[in-house]
């Protein structure tokens, strides 16, 4: 057992609700910070993605006894529904029984604070922490920047305050610290399928619905109510681009034309579309994430990454798992927990980094790419017909809670055959011949 | 001839003093802002490597008639002075009467000053600016980020504030601002080697003298008044580290092992060691440079790099020349030449930022490398021979005021025909053979 210290949460989200259930459970008073209004008091902004739980996230929210609370307001998708412009078709995830969960963004946040408050943690809301002083864990909160501020000094803060961390703005000031935020040449909107008359789902409830076109994409996953929630990603400028979508009519002529089973299911599109506002995508990465034993930042904090593998909120939870670890092994010696945090959480915060711009790459402009295609359909074969020599990628990150530098590594391998097994002559005939099974076997054996 | 317009130039330093000059020259109302005392009145603050002023430099400062003012206090450098432990030797830089140019970056500071208040330029000292409105060209200037501010509006702001801009603090906080901070885990100290009793130099006086030693190394470049001004460069931690040389003892025993002809020409080392703050080096790249036709970042301020290229400065003088091409095409249509100028130089400052990194990576790790090695002298061996056929990257990048990227694109068509030539079979014993020429020709002539 630890010694009791008194903390501050800097941020109300998933991670820092989880954070703050953990920090309780293991006898800390715990304040829990946030500069917005209690999100269980509001309507949700028009502006998330809905959530796709898998193993990583399973296994912090199991590790603190609320899984099952959470797996209530949970939808399994054991499948990606496919819908292309003139066909349409299943891809199962995984093995029999594995699947990724849908769960709206707002609902989880609510249902998390609720964790929280009934573990002991107390929340503070409409709390705009301006700055921290590092070295003694003070924060400064008041109405405005320029305003007047109040302090309250804790024993330790933790930044899980997202993607534009107050926190972390203030480690970025010091030497020495490494930072870098990428944005996207893409944006994405919400929009909204909702459910039937009668409170049934218009599409398959237990799939992710995908509509991929190339640069741009429409996905919709379930929520409880009957629901979907959609989100079109598509670039700012260009061809096909948000650019080119300033009306009703532009709108709809886009829709019927590249989306054409959407246009049933979604009767609230321009209303939605010309309402919601469009956000932007960021890869964020720095380091170090701690200062002494005084500071640490978790979660989107220290390292926000693009959507395209549905691993944020499952890398944020992941990292509170292995702080946890560190707490057990290292008691008290808190320089120690967050040193070993940080030394075992940066790599595979950079991993799930690289996979997830990987996917967006791979969406965005190889999937017009022959040889790309041809790729997948040969590793697809085989996987199936070696499921024990070939674990796909996606597999591997989502389905497991071995780290993301593993699933990097192996996806680079992987990567690394298929490009020898692509030099065959005539490939693009024999590639679901016995040559190409024996090449792979045999270049698997060789490595 | 452009309207003339109230310009503010954030930064006293080199770059924006000299923009200041073009401006008043364009015929514009130009106050310059600093938030440090004026430099000529104060001592320097022993944390500078002395400048390399090289082609790209001497162009900027031409360009406004002030380079023979500058030439003045230059001392040219033909020649590197290699000092290894036990041998010495020279070697040149480029052609017969290619040099670059050693100058005081104080002394030419505040010549540089002089000068551009000489043409007409109003300058403000200990101004702290803590904001900047980007919309209205609005400067926020106060004692202290918290107390009280007075505002200053400006027809067009440029920020010419180095590596920590807070021009650059204020953009960054705008949706879609790319931005990465990477520092080297290397430090370096200044130190000094003072002029002879009668004014002479203690070593040669037109050479850029180094003590290469893999990860750390000692430079020193020529003062006017027969000092040198010396960094030492070398990892914070680990083996041959800042970390190992806690005190005198441990400082002459390291030096005398490692620099041991430097031992008699810096009398104050210990002294000069322990006094001078060690200063760290960081790679600063960003994008978008300019808000509209309000606001441009200019030199450091939005492309810092390290300086193992001597490019730095040159880099921003460059910016200088490029931004005054575009005045000159596009008159007063500033958001058109704010548009161009940032298209122009981001990729060559990207591009100078990693040939100046790689040339780290050379000094640091790869001069322990035997293929390496062996590389640098096909390749001398080859552009001696064949000067037409094989310009040196150095020269390239030095001697030559062509783009930055094309000096890049040359190092990696370079690179390629060595990894070909490195992969002949005794290569090891060949390598000053008619044959390695040979197939370097015949490389040459398929590109």
């Amino acid at each position: 057992m630890q010694t009791p210290l008194k903390i501050a949460v800097v941020g109300s989200g998933l991670v820092g609700s989880l954070l703050a259930i953990y920090l309780k459970k293991a006898g800390h008073e715990v304040h829990v910070y946030d500069r917005s209004p209690d999100i269980r008091n509001i309507t949700f902004s028009g502006r998330s993605i809905n959530l796709a739980m898998s193993d990583r996230g399973w296994k912090a929210l199991d590790g603190v006894g609320v899984g099952d609370a959470v797996r209530e307001i949970a939808i399994p998708m054991d499948k990606r529904a496919i819908h292309l412009v003139d066909k349409f078709n299943y891809q199962p995830y995984g093995q029999e029984g594995e699947s990724i969960y849908s769960i709206s963004r707002g609902t989880l946040n609510r249902k998390m604070i609720d964790l929280a408050e009934h573990a002991g943690a107390a929340f503070f809301f409409d709390q705009k922490i301006w700055d921290v002083t590092l070295s003694d864990a003070t924060l400064h909160i008041g109405e405005s920047e320029r305003g007047e501020w109040t302090e309250k000094k804790y024993d330790m803060v933790f930044g899980a305050d997202g993607a534009f961390s107050r926190i972390r703005h203030r480690m970025q000031r010091q030497s020495m610290f490494n930072y870098s935020q990428e944005f996207l040449n893409i944006g994405y909107k919400e929009l909204h399928i909702p459910a039937n008359a009668d409170g049934s789902h218009k599409l398959d409830k237990n799939s992710f619905h995908i509509w991929p076109r190339g640069e741009y994409m429409l996905i919709a996953l379930p929520n409880q109510d009957g629901s979907f929630t959609c989100t079109l990603f598509m670039p700012f400028e260009g061809e096909n681009s948000l650019a080119e979508l300033n009306n009703e009519e532009e709108l709809e002529t886009f829709f019927k034309k590249n989306f054409p089973d959407s246009i049933q299911v979604i009767p609230m599109l321009a209303e939605d579309f010309f309402k919601n506002p469009t956000s932007t995508l960021v890869t964020m990465k720095c380091f170090p994430w701690t200062y002494t034993d005084k500071i640490a930042l978790i979660g989107d904090a220290c390292h926000a990454i693009v959507p395209f593998y549905g691993q944020g909120m499952n890398a944020g939870f992941e990292d509170i798992t292995v702080l946890f670890e560190k707490m057990q092994e290292f008691g008290d010696d808190w320089k120690t927990i967050f040193s070993e945090y940080q030394i075992d959480r940066k790599p595979n915060a950079d991993a799930i980094a690289e996979l997830s711009y990987r996917n967006f790459m791979e969406m965005s402009s190889k999937t017009a790419d022959e040889k790309f295609l041809l790729q997948k359909k040969i590793e697809k074969r085989f996987a199936e017909k070696f499921p024990e020599k070939w674990i796909p990628l996606y597999s591997r990150v989502t389905f497991s809670d071995r780290p993301y530098t593993e699933a990097l590594a192996l996806g680079d391998f992987q990567n690394e055959i298929m490009q020898n097994v692509l030099k065959l002559p005539d490939i693009e005939t024999i590639w679901d011949s016995e040559i190409v099974e024996n090449k792979i076997l045999e270049l698997l054996a060789k490595a």
